[in-house]
């Protein structure tokens, strides 16, 4: 892990890394981390990058409220790095379908599917990574949120992870292999869903909610689109992880 | 409005009243209510009354966590209010139904929509009086919270009565009577759905919440069923009351 630019502001320190091929960024308190402070991933939106607005937002809320260390990164070919052609053939028929105002649902699956297995291994090798820094270390506590393709990653990533013990899923179309996959997830976990987003049905995030295995989860649904949840990590998601990941109780800054 | 009893304990005054037929209770800070701090409305769930045991713990939690003062009464023919001949053959169908395996949905609807044809003159003629208790007074914000027949009957009035701004419903039978009424409601307010619940099933739930016509609206689905959700003002619902109503800084005690 290579970090490769750093600037700080309002007591936040964002330091860039790159990881292989993985473009990544790092936020902490300023002052520095308290020892044992838990890891927040964040996973972004689909077409978004780990600097999306709503995730540095909320990064930074967790920082100064919570003394948390919160890594995000770009997930193949979003942000800074190259996109392969396999997926310029998603993206280009994302926008055609759009534009021709026919269901995305198919291409987002298979495209959010692919990206799903690419990504999952980038996230452990991260926190492999990370656990290696000292300022982090092996006993810090790990969770995961994330939205749409954040989820589509974060899910498949928390079934596969065990040292990720609790996560905050936001909206997300919840395709049949998300369905599929739910009971093997059995940690305390939160899901969202945007009541009248016309784009990722209703019932489909309800489906996917009854199948999750976890004996401890909740499913928060409000009013509107799912563009309107970005600071998924606000509020009820950061007192929900300060209960399962603790808190520091003096940040450091 | 005649206060026949009163105990203290844990810094909570706990003041039994009467008012014509109507008995009630009322908690408040030991050392006295703030002036202006808001009043929750308290409903108890079908069968229950005015000091069920989740309803009391969650009055004492609101008003020494908060300062609010907190007022529940007995629906009509339960707790301390001598049962008429009618509500008896409810009563009684209930509890045929129940030996039979049958379904008591059609009971329920019929009974909790009289109970609340006659519990929502009975609440406004409590806020009446709680309004003219110089502790009180007419400008505290009014909230309301309840579970099963205390949501039948608390959707009723707050549809009624504008003097209550914000509300907390748990889990209920959402009859069509209800989902018939809930575009009419238009204040913040937050749904609760007991997921494994087979007496109260999701899908009407579901469909209550979204006829409702409030645009600051939210549903919160757990696992379980309903009898475990009694605590419904603890943590999150207490923070929407915050929300809405407002706190005293220094709660009086």
């Amino acid at each position: 892990m290579q970090f490769t630019a750093q600037t700080s502001s309002n007591g936040v320190l964002e330091r860039s890394f790159t990881l292989g091929d993985i473009t990544g960024v790092l936020f902490s308190p300023e002052s520095g981390s308290v020892e044992g402070a838990p890891l927040l991933l964040s996973g972004h939106s689909g077409g978004m990058h780990k600097r999306a607005p709503g995730l540095v937002a909320s990064a930074q809320h967790v920082v100064t409220s919570k003394g948390y260390t919160v890594a995000a990164i770009d997930a193949p070919g979003h942000g800074d790095r190259p996109r392969n052609a396999r997926d310029q053939q998603w993206v280009d028929a994302l926008h055609a379908a759009r534009a021709a105002g026919e269901s995305m649902d198919p291409i987002i699956t298979d495209y959010n599917i692919s990206l799903a297995e690419r990504a999952v291994p980038e996230w452990q090798a991260t926190i492999d990574a990370l656990q290696a820094l000292p300022e982090i270390g092996a006993g810090a506590p790990i969770g995961y949120g994330g939205t749409t393709l954040g989820v589509a990653i974060g899910l498949m990533l928390t079934i596969a992870e065990p040292r990720i013990t609790a996560a905050v899923f936001g909206p997300v179309l919840a395709y049949q292999a998300l369905i599929d996959a739910a009971p093997q997830l059995t940690l305390p976990v939160e899901f969202t869903i945007a009541w009248d987003d016309e784009e990722i049905g209703r019932e489909r995030g309800l489906e996917l909610f009854d199948a999750v295995g976890s004996t401890d989860k909740a499913l928060h649904i409000y009013p509107g689109r799912h563009q309107r949840m970005a600071t998924f990590m606000a509020d009820n998601h950061a007192r929900f992880f300060e209960k399962h990941l603790g808190r520091i109780a003096e940040p450091a800054i």
